[in-house]
């Protein structure tokens, strides 16, 4: 007797759904349900039938409404058994990692949606992933997995020595216990902080960063001090200039390469510069290095791990950029004192890196497929980037600026006064197509967007652009 | 002209690792090198091989001695080029996260020597792992795996639906919105403390309890209480004399279920009375069940969160303990208010946990062949824990007492008091056994040891409990 369009019983459905979420616990007492509008479109009935199921529940004292804030799981319901309920959001109110910013929270939550044209996410369209070539690495698992035991968190010799080798590759000499797999970039970043750094220890980075960069630092308790960016590269001078301030141990977070949002890469003589800072002042490096595979015109400059000769860096490498994000699978290169302490860390918080990714990029690697993967791929970002460029020019020539990136996956474009970003935001999502306002990577930048040529298709590419334009005229 | 054996160049062999490990910052300025005894063992040389080998790095600046201290890899070596060194040794010493127990750091490190008899271990033995039913599923992998993008951290909705309906098969009912998957029960807690949890809030257990939860709670803040436990059941009347002390938000956490350590499940009528006390206290629970599925007499009493209908429990699980321990897999069910909170969190800390241990499982669950090799594992258990019993009984009846387990993986061994057991451990080690003494998880529990019916073959387990006894008879 149900339905899953309108029909006679349309509204047993919904009472049913209703019903069971509050009987299981999943709607726990005191929630506030979802609004008539957003339910009659999930269920894809009328709203009149959402009423009707809606005041059948408050009649049987499941819900009730409070006037003009919506309805509730009721009170009453559960009033024979108890009386008193954990109140979940007031529960983690004051809890001891803070809420993601709003912003932040909503463009997560909008990334997912597949009828959105998803111009600023930092994540290859589906169809540059390299799913017929990985499918035959995925395949050699059964064949590979053969360490089912508790490790010691250091991680798979196979996936080591692939990531030793790979790292060779791009001028970077290291044994296999320097290298440490963890599940991405920003895992790296709250081991090293909750590992190596104090509370209170003062982490220097470009004024304009990663946004979950800084929230993990803060969130583990470490202070963050800007540095501006000077022609694409970190202002050093200024960077000397914070230095002379005593600090508690500090440290220097990076994205030398195809920096995340702007798309600039660092020079050889600013690289230089560092690694002399870091000797003068004993400051370690943390360096991001996630995009360094996306190049498009020419191989970057290689590391700055691989022109530090003491150790002072720790070399962060991700393959959430070029494989898959939802592998999750990257690693630290470091000193092996500085693996050990973290494979401890690890030990604490989660036993390590699950076998199964390692060991589906170990084959990837060995096998030369990866590499392959990167060729077609820089093809293909080409392509896009030059698009990307020439839609730029086309629609946004007269209201914006923006520098042509070598690499990685953004453009970072300037808009002119005149244009509020946040309108801008808010009314591109109207037609459907999200942005990542520069504003969530540093307050100085506001009239700043980050727009990515890597994930949509080359249509959705231009539709998004053109929709920029016509908005941006009526503003 | 290298050697791996004993020969004319053995020396340059070990003189070649050493300054690779120098030249490529895998050992900083400063690290103290291994002793002669261990190098000699590593390289399968005499002392006198690497003594040579070391004269000869001091003899070049590479190396130098501290009288009565060892061997450094040299501060004069850099000279050149840098006076000053990041030490990170010291640089680690205050950070935010405290390391590790040093008995802990030391059990961790040695339960990964195949060398050792394994007799503390909480891990099966490699022969009890599914590995020819799970290649199957390992398989599937490949037809499986097409989302390769970021998703919202919250996990793939096919696991998820196999882990509702494994609850479902267990007396929790759920819908999937109230399952997040994570690495493992550890990541569980580190979630839960963080994202729920305030600096200072008490988490009240049973006053033995797993150590790398009382790690994880002390580690992000939180104050323990210990309650102590009455026939095997936590002592519900101390706890309610505890709850009248006014504090931050509480939570209480629980291992009802085959407890690690003592092996002991809570009876149904200290479940209901914790219900009790958690509706009376609004006081949340998180019931850690990782061993239910390894029940061998009878099928253990259902989840509390089973009896739970207010969402106060937070039910944490993991194929750790009965699939293998590098899938890295397990998830959290708790009201849907709680899981977005939590998946919001780990798109702060980690993006999510992996798809292919969740895919793995899913296909593992799905076909059946999870619950048949429970059926399996089961008879095998009971062979072994009744082994363990019967040697028990024949070696050690006269110095130790001991609850014969229904389920778990532990006999929780209580010594006279006239052993030390802080000998035992060593003396055993000697022996070439490793077990887990009692009072890393409570300090009051010095005369106890945890031993594993498991993690060994029944030849090794004989072996191992034979060595107690000889050891014994020698205190």
């Amino acid at each position: 007797m149900k339905y899953n369009k309108e029909g006679n019983f349309a509204y047993i459905n919904v009472m049913d759904y209703i019903e069971n979420k509050v009987k299981t616990g999943a709607w726990t007492l005191g929630k506030k349900l979802p609004t008539q509008r957003d339910m009659a479109y999930s269920f894809n009935v009328n709203r009149s039938t959402i009423i009707h199921a809606y005041n059948r529940l408050k009649d049987k004292g499941i819900l009730e409404s409070k006037t003009g804030s919506g309805t509730y799981v009721s009170d009453q319901y559960y009033s024979s058994i108890s009386r008193q309920i954990v109140n979940w959001t007031d529960f983690s109110r004051y809890s001891v990692h803070p809420v993601n910013h709003q912003v932040v929270q909503k463009i997560n939550r909008l990334e997912t949606k597949e009828n959105l044209i998803q111009l600023g996410k930092g994540e290859l369209h589906h169809s540059l992933f390299p799913k017929y070539k990985f499918q035959k690495s995925l395949n050699s698992m059964a064949d590979m997995y053969h360490d089912y035991g508790y490790n010691d968190a250091t991680g798979d010799k196979r996936f080591k020595e692939a990531i030793r080798y790979y790292l060779q590759q791009r001028g970077v000499s290291c044994t296999i216990s320097s290298i440490l797999p963890v599940s991405g970039a920003l895992q790296a970043l709250q081991l090293i902080s909750l590992g190596l750094l104090q509370y209170g220890s003062t982490v220097f980075t470009s004024n304009i960063s990663y946004i979950h960069s800084l929230h993990v630092f803060r969130a583990t308790g470490m202070q963050m001090k800007g540095i501006p960016l000077h022609n694409g590269s970190l202002n050093t001078k200024q960077l000397r200039r914070q230095l002379h301030i005593p600090t508690l141990n500090s440290v220097l977070y990076l994205n030398p390469t195809f920096h995340n949002p702007t798309g600039e890469t660092m020079s050889a003589e600013t690289r230089r510069e560092i690694i002399k800072i870091s000797q003068e002042y004993q400051l370690p490096i943390i360096e991001d290095d996630i995009f360094r595979d996306l190049w498009i015109d020419k191989e970057p400059e290689p590391p700055i791990a691989s022109i530090d000769h003491h150790g002072h860096t720790l070399l962060v490498g991700s393959f959430s950029k070029t494989i898959a994000p939802t592998l999750r699978i990257g690693w630290i290169a470091a000193p092996e004192d500085v693996i050990e302490k973290l494979s401890d860390l690890r030990m604490q918080l989660d036993y390590g890196t699950s076998s199964l990714p390692q060991l589906a990029v170990y084959d990837f690697i060995k096998t030369g497929k990866y590499e392959q993967h990167l060729k077609k791929l820089r093809i293909e970002l080409k392509k896009r980037r030059d698009k990307m460029h020439s839609l730029l020019e086309k629609y946004l020539n007269d209201i914006a600026t923006w520098k042509c990136p070598e690499g990685g996956m953004f453009f970072w474009v300037k808009f002119s006064e005149k244009i509020s970003i946040n309108e801008l935001f808010s009314r591109l999502l109207d037609h459907g197509i999200l942005i990542n306002p520069g504003y969530i990577y540093s307050p100085y930048n506001n009239q700043y967007v980050r727009l990515s040529y890597v994930s949509t298709t080359m249509e959705d590419m231009e539709t998004g652009v053109h929709a920029i334009k016509k908005v941006t005229d009526g503003m």
